[in-house]
């Protein structure tokens, strides 16, 4: 696992087949639950290449109720759905626009998708497009035509301290890997969402690499790929390869149990100064179950 | 930038073109001088693609004195030099091999590069390229058949508790980006090497975004991409369009003071859970100024 030492008490290598049964306590992250799971699906695309093949970003885009992209995002969108000769339409497209490119503006309002303008730079695009995501949940009916192109989108939710209480999941697209601020914004962003919008869940799925990024909250949970009634009956995750998973201690340092992984820890010490179990590997056959003192991210291949 | 409110005092609205004369006592940090100043400089090549023009890893290449693949960085060195017709062949390939594909071993095999196996999970394919440098650097005749395949070359470096006293310069490429797990770990990895090996300084290119990623150490510091004589005579790095800045807290909150942004911030917290400026700009024509409580990260665009 690249930073524990194998003589180190507090970690355990597992056989490469372990099934784990999830308490009832623990609270089920499952990235997959976007496609056919209960709650409000909203499809945030980033200002980065899309590099996955269409019938999984197909898969997304079927499942998602709402689809905004941020400013340039937009572009990726274009250019991906005319490589593919797709007639996909975003719902709205948010941000400063100053990366939008004016054809593609052009051809997307045209065709009646809502583009506005907020230019403020005290919120970031994805700021924007969540915020958004936010008030079009709480009212479809909403008229982007009533609130100023600085900042009366986020004026508006800030003066209506109101979030929608459904759960929501939000699937993001070209927001890790590419330029790195970006990505440090994303991680840093997810963080705070969690305690302004708890019930927000976020995906992140890196743009070229097959792997999920998830934001892991404080306490209990089991990290799986599998819906409820398919971990129960213990159906496989594991093929041939074992799949990749880090624990990735972004926020503060943290202390890790885990079980289901190849190198399960307990009661272990990880910071991004200290060691980190960034390379490990799922062995739990319907997921593994991670227990941490503060937020952490986890990647998982998929 | 992003997360700062404008109306935030500690937060300074510059014009775009300004000059910085840094202090005497400024660390300077300038990762263009691997080209041309005093030191070692070696290459690191991870286990992602190479996707920068000819023209750019040529100028690194030659720059060079020792040159290493860690494991499957290997692969993407055999392809690049295969698609552009190089004739680069690397010094050394060492990691625990499981991702070297069988016909570029043989290949680099035949032309006289040295690979090493070591396959200690407790070490990462980084740590072991970076172990090497060291060793390498220490004693250019070392011979690496008198360690075992196991850990034998990190156990040899811990023996002799010794490392190159001389300012090394390490290019990174492939090891930001790609695989979210590999990020995280360069960073933190990055972050401990300051502590043991205090001469090194590191240069993470993004293999395909036009930027630099630096670690910035506690203390005053002058970012440029100028030699000392050169930002001395005021030569513009400013060109048409501002180049982007994020100051990026991976390790702990900081306390920020700069100069030669467009937003410049005067003992300002920033951390991962609160307040990151990741989107701004330099407007220093020969650099800007950064004074942290604790390590940061910097990408500038180049």
């Amino acid at each position: 696992m690249g930073s524990t030492p194998p003589a180190d008490n507090l970690v355990t290598e597992n056989p490469d087949h372990v099934h784990i049964m999830p308490p009832d306590d623990a609270r089920v992250i499952c990235p997959t639950d976007y496609f056919s799971g209960p709650g409000k699906k909203v499809l945030l695309l980033l200002n980065q290449e899309i590099k996955l093949p269409v019938a999984a970003v197909q898969q997304v885009w079927d499942a998602s109720q709402l689809r905004i992209c941020a400013d340039g995002g937009a572009n990726q969108l274009y250019e991906y759905s005319l490589k593919y000769g797709l007639d996909w339409l975003p719902d709205f497209v948010i941000g400063d626009l100053d990366s939008l490119r004016p054809e593609v503006s052009i051809f997307y309002k045209s065709k009646g998708v809502k583009i506005k303008q907020q230019s403020s730079q005290y919120y970031s695009d994805l700021d924007k497009a969540i915020t958004l995501s936010n008030l079009v949940l709480l009212n479809p009916a909403i008229n982007l035509d009533d609130y100023d192109d600085y900042d009366g989108v986020s004026k508006h939710e800030e003066s209506i301290a109101d979030s929608i209480q459904e759960k929501v999941s939000v699937f993001m697209m070209g927001s890790i890997g590419g330029r790195f601020d970006h990505t440090v914004s994303t991680i840093s962003k997810l963080i705070k969402l969690h305690r302004t919008k708890p019930n927000f869940q976020f995906i992140v799925r890196n743009s070229e690499y097959n792997e999920y990024i998830l934001f892991i909250p404080k306490g209990r949970n089991f990290v799986t790929l599998l819906q409820e009634k398919e971990y129960h009956q213990g159906e496989k995750l594991v093929k041939g390869k074992l799949p990749l998973v880090g624990l990735l201690p972004l926020a503060r340092p943290v202390r890790l149990s885990t079980s289901g992984l190849k190198w399960d820890v307990t009661n272990w010490e990880s910071s991004i100064e200290g060691k980190v179990s960034a390379n490990n590997l799922l062995v739990g056959d319907n997921g593994f179950l991670v227990d941490t003192t503060g937020p952490i991210f986890v990647n998982i291949e998929i």
